[in-house]
C-alpha cells in the first residue's frame, strides 16, 4: 500500500498545487500545513457544508470512480448553490480499504474536473485506511444578507423547482431491478444518479430575487417541508406541474409520482419567490441556462395549532392524499 | 434505528443551539440550513483543518465513547493550536453502524465538554449508517501574518516542544501487550492516549514569538522533518533533552526512545523561535500554564545538494544513529 503521504501527493496535493498557481490570492494557504487559511470575499461570509458518503448507502461498490469523484463534490456544491454562495474551496477526507492507483486516478479526475469548472480549490484533507468513506467539506462566499436561507419564505410566494425531478430515483430503481427501462431512458436515469450538476449559476442568479431555497437531496416532499417548518408556513403543490423528463414519463404514473415526490438525489433547487418576481426568476433561469418551473404557492398558517404541511393537488385543483416518506438514505426506503 | 433527523436533533443540534444563544454573533447561521455561515474575526482569516478517525485504526472498538468524543475534537483543535488560531466552530460528520443512545450520549458529552471549554460551536454536520467513522472539520480565526506556519523556521532558531512526549504511544503499547506498566503509570499513559489536551492557549501565546510550529501527531522524528522540508533547513536535536513523564522513565530506555521520537498521538506543539526570544517563549508558556523544553537548534543547508534532515545527538553532543519511522497510523508500525 502506498503510504499516506505519497498517495496524497500523487493524486491530490500536486494537482491542487497546479490549480492554485493560476487562481489563488496571495494570503491563502493550502495543503501541507496544520491548517489551510481561507477568507471569504470582502464583506461576505463563508457558507460551509459537509457531507459524508458511504459505500453501500450512497453509492454501490462497483460505481465508476470518476463518477464518484464528481458526485462526492457535486452534492456539496449543491448545498452552496442552495445558499446562493460562490464556490471557493473544499477539503477532502477519505478512508480507503486499499490504495488502487487506477481507481484513485479516475476518482481524482472526476473530482478535479468538477472542482476546476467551479474554481473550487482543494485546500486540505486527510486519508486513512478503512472501509470506503468520503467526507467533503465545501466553502463558498456569500454576502450575508443575500444568502438564500430556508427560513425566509413568505406567504404568497410561488414555489419553484429547477430542471426535472425523479430521474435519479428512477435510475436507482433500474439498478435495483424495481422496474425496467429502455437503454436510452436507463442511460438518462443513470446520468442523473451518477453525475448530478450542482446549480451554482442559478443560485447566484437568484440572489436578491428568491426568498428561501434549498437543494433537493432527500425528495421534494421531505425537503420542501424543511422550508415550511423553518419559515412556519404551509404550501400547496400541483403534482401535475412537477417537471419530469421524457424518460421518466415512460414509466408508470405511480412510479413517476414516487420518484418525483419522494425520490431524492435530484440536486435541483427548490425555492420560493414573490409572485411579482416571476419575470425576474425566469430571467435568472435564462442567465443560468437552467429551466425552472412554478409548482405551487406558500400560505400562512391559518390557526395557531396548524402545523407546517404540504397540500397536494392535481392540475384541476382537486386535493390528493399522498402517503410519502422522505428519502433518509438508500437503506430506509 | 433512530432516523437521521431525530438522532441529530437529540444529541447534537439541540445542544449546539443551547451553546449558540449564549455566545454567537448575529449574522452566523448554524445547523438546519443547507450551509452554515461563518466569518473570521475582522481582519483575520479562517484556519481550517479536517481529520478522519476510523475504528480499528485510530481507536479501538471498545473505546470509552466519552473519551472518543473528546479526542475526535481534540486532534482537530490541536491543528488550530499549531497555527496560533483561536477556535471558533466545527462541523461533525459521522457514520455509525447502529444508533445506540447511551453511546451517543456519552460521545456527545465528551465532544461538547471540550467544545464549550474552547468556545467552539457545532455549526453543521452529517450522519449516516455505516462502519464507525468520524470526520471533524474545525475552524479558527488568526491574523494572516501571525499564523504559525511550517515553512517559517529560520537558521539559528531554537527547537522547542511543549509538555512531555511518548506517553500516548506507551499507552498504546500497554493496550497491545507490547510492554507492561504499573497501574498508576498505565493510567497516566491511557489518559495521554485517550484525552490529549490541545495546546490552544500556548499557540495563541506564541503568536509573534515563534517562527514555525506544528502539532506532534505522527511522532517527533517525522513531524519535525515536515518543518525542515517546508523551510529547507536542517536540525540538530538532543535526544536526552526531550521531556518525558515520570511514568515513561519507568520503561526501558529503548522503549522510551521509540515512544518519544516515533510515537505519535502526542498532540504537543513543536515550534521554533529565535534564541533572542527565549525569555518571551518561557513567559508565553507560563501564561498558557504549559511547560516547554528546548531540545535543539535549526541550521541552514550547507551545500546545495544537502537534504533537510535531523542530526540526533546525546546530552554530551555525541552523534547518534537512529532508525526511526514516522507514525503513519496504528497499522503501519
Amino acid at each position: 500500500m502506498l503510504s499516506e503521504f505519497s498517495l496524497i501527493d500523487r493524486f491530490f496535493a500536486r494537482r491542487a498545487a497546479v490549480a492554485r498557481t493560476s487562481s489563488t490570492p496571495g494570503d491563502t494557504l493550502g495543503i501541507g500545513d496544520d491548517c489551510a487559511l481561507l477568507a471569504p470575499r470582502a464583506g461576505e461570509m463563508l457558507a460551509i457544508s459537509t457531507d459524508m458518503l458511504v459505500e453501500g448507502r450512497h453509492f454501490f461498490a462497483d460505481v465508476d470512480p470518476r463518477a464518484l469523484g464528481h458526485k462526492a463534490l457535486a452534492v456539496n456544491l449543491s448545498d452552496l448553490a442552495a445558499m446562493g454562495a460562490r464556490p471557493q474551496a473544499f477539503t477532502l477526507a477519505f478512508s480507503l480499504p486499499k490504495a488502487d492507483e487506477a481507481w484513485l486516478r479516475a476518482f481524482s479526475d472526476g473530482l478535479f474536473a468538477l472542482a476546476e469548472r467551479h474554481d473550487c480549490e482543494l485546500i486540505g484533507g486527510d486519508t486513512t485506511g478503512g472501509p470506503l468513506n468520503l467526507c467533503i467539506t465545501v466553502f463558498g462566499s456569500v454576502p450575508p444578507r443575500m444568502a438564500l436561507r430556508r427560513d425566509a419564505a413568505q406567504p404568497g410566494d410561488d414555489i419553484w423547482v429547477s430542471g426535472t425531478l425523479g430521474d435519479a430515483r428512477a435510475g436507482l430503481g433500474v439498478q435495483r431491478g424495481e422496474w425496467s427501462a429502455g437503454a436510452a431512458d436507463a442511460a438518462t436515469f443513470r446520468a442523473a444518479l451518477e453525475r448530478p450538476e450542482p446549480r451554482i449559476a442559478l443560485g447566484l442568479a437568484l440572489r436578491g430575487i428568491a426568498h428561501a431555497a434549498l437543494d433537493l437531496s432527500d425528495g421534494l416532499a421531505g425537503d420542501l417541508l424543511h422550508i415550511l417548518e423553518r419559515s412556519s408556513l404551509r404550501a400547496s403543490v400541483d403534482v401535475d406541474a412537477i417537471p419530469r423528463s421524457g424518460a421518466l414519463r415512460h414509466l408508470a404514473p405511480a412510479i413517476q409520482q414516487r420518484c418525483t415526490l419522494a425520490g431524492g438525489d435530484d440536486y435541483e433547487l427548490c425555492f420560493t419567490a414573490p409572485a411579482a418576481a416571476r419575470a425576474a426568476v425566469q430571467a435568472a433561469a435564462q442567465d443560468a441556462a437552467v429551466p425552472v418551473t412554478r409548482i405551487g404557492t406558500i400560505s400562512a398558517l391559518t390557526a395557531s395549532a396548524e402545523r407546517p404541511a404540504i397540500a397536494w393537488r392535481n392540475a384541476a385543483g382537486a386535493p390528493l392524499t399522498l402517503t410519502l416518506q422522505g428519502f433518509d438514505h438508500f437503506h430506509a426506503e
